[in-house]
């Protein structure tokens, strides 16, 4: 894809997620409706149904040759990485912004035949937009991002997926204790935006396409490491336990997940 | 103590604290002198200490007569709660301040022969402060706080230090999965501005007076339940496993700590 094709695409994805945004925090006050899917602690609102069908609308009238594959299913059942394919989580950390109206995010990602040009991952109430891709670099609030340090898991805090604590599954109790701390936001978006940012030195959690389309994006401009959790490369459609760390945090944490 | 008397304290201590919080953020990127004190975990940098410094000596200058608690030991010995005491944190959650400059909070309280009078949590990042006591009520950046839901454990997501669930210290395990999700975010201060604003049900850590001191002033009068673990009354001067919730949440979890 040619540069200024990007750029055109960029400015435009750049407004959807203003529109969407304005529209989530209009309605951010009112009563949801939600209903839970997998389990208890699986939800989904009115508003992820109503920013799905709206950003699916926009890439559609955009570009209708696409396939979309939405996290509400609003999209295509998308099966192979051929083409272009749109990435869309309307509301990451849904039960964030039912019980706290805060710490969500809203993510979009864009691949060609199955490689990554751009992503985006906007923290909905701290108005944090992170984006680009391999051939624009990656943006924090439309300033170039800070060059990731390389830290170690010892001198890091890692974020993580409290159920996967909860059972110390991956032996992730070892891997807690080994950092400077662990932290657990709820939103693989906001988790994703701390690593880029420099604030975790990893996270780790079990993901779908949707929850890291874009991070994946991202993060290997970035020249951070997203793997699945036994290091092995992570397909653009999967849905397992996901690793992303700096360079020497994911080597530490890959041995200790090993033992 | 006057109701006038204390909006003059209040004024006062509101322009400490923009003071202060300048003064952090101008220094927050320059290179930091980090000490660990107890640990590797625990941590103090130049910027606690000339804080402390700092509030401490608007306190002395403005009330001379007082004694002050801070978390640096710049104040007093102070070992009885006879008189007006101030107590301050001057950066809580310092791992965060140090390794993520965000989520950490300043905290100032005063009590008057063990009564709460005055309390303040300062979220320096979010620019969001807590503010207020008995006779004036909760503010929350200035506006009367909304009221506090008395959410039961099971709808809610609860805030937990990190260590204690490591090591499933008085059941955190089974606290953790009979709520909606737990939420670790490494600083009291940030923990107890999520209960008062409801985007917690709770939160439970091991805490120092300075770390609680501003809290147990603003969650009393919000009608939240601050006791220690086993559901005693938490002594202002305490250093121990301390538990915050609603009513409901605090009758919920009691029952789980005491299986």
């Amino acid at each position: 894809m040619e540069i200024d094709e990007i750029k055109e695409i960029d400015k435009t994805v750049k407004s959807w997620l203003r529109e969407s945004r304005d529209n989530v925090l209009r309605k951010i006050d009112t009563r949801l409706t939600v209903n839970t899917k997998t389990s208890r602690k699986d939800l989904v609102t009115n508003i992820d149904k109503q920013n799905e069908q709206f950003l699916v609308s926009k890439i559609r009238d955009f570009d209708p040759e696409s396939r979309i594959l939405g996290e509400e299913g609003f999209g295509d059942k998308v099966v192979s990485t051929e083409g272009q394919v749109w990435i869309v989580d309307p509301i990451d950390g849904t039960m964030n912004f039912v019980k706290q109206r805060n710490h969500f995010a809203i993510m979009i990602a864009l691949y060609v035949d199955g490689e990554g040009v751009l992503g985006y991952i906007l923290d909905v109430i701290g108005n944090r937009l992170l984006s680009g891709g391999p051939a624009l670099g990656v943006f924090d609030n439309g300033h170039p991002l800070a060059e990731v340090v390389d830290t170690p898991l010892s001198n890091g805090l890692i974020g993580l997926s409290g159920p996967l604590v909860l059972h110390n599954t991956f032996n992730m109790v070892d891997i807690a204790q080994k950092s400077l701390g662990m932290r657990i936001y709820g939103s693989a978006g906001i988790d994703i935006i701390s690593v880029l940012r420099g604030e975790l030195v990893g996270y780790i959690s079990y993901l779908k396409p949707w929850d890291f389309g874009a991070g994946r994006i991202l993060c290997d401009v970035a020249g951070l490491e997203m793997t699945t959790i036994d290091g092995k490369q992570l397909g653009v459609l999967s849905s397992e336990p996901v690793l992303l760390a700096t360079r020497n945090a994911h080597r530490d944490i890959l041995t200790i997940v090993s033992q």
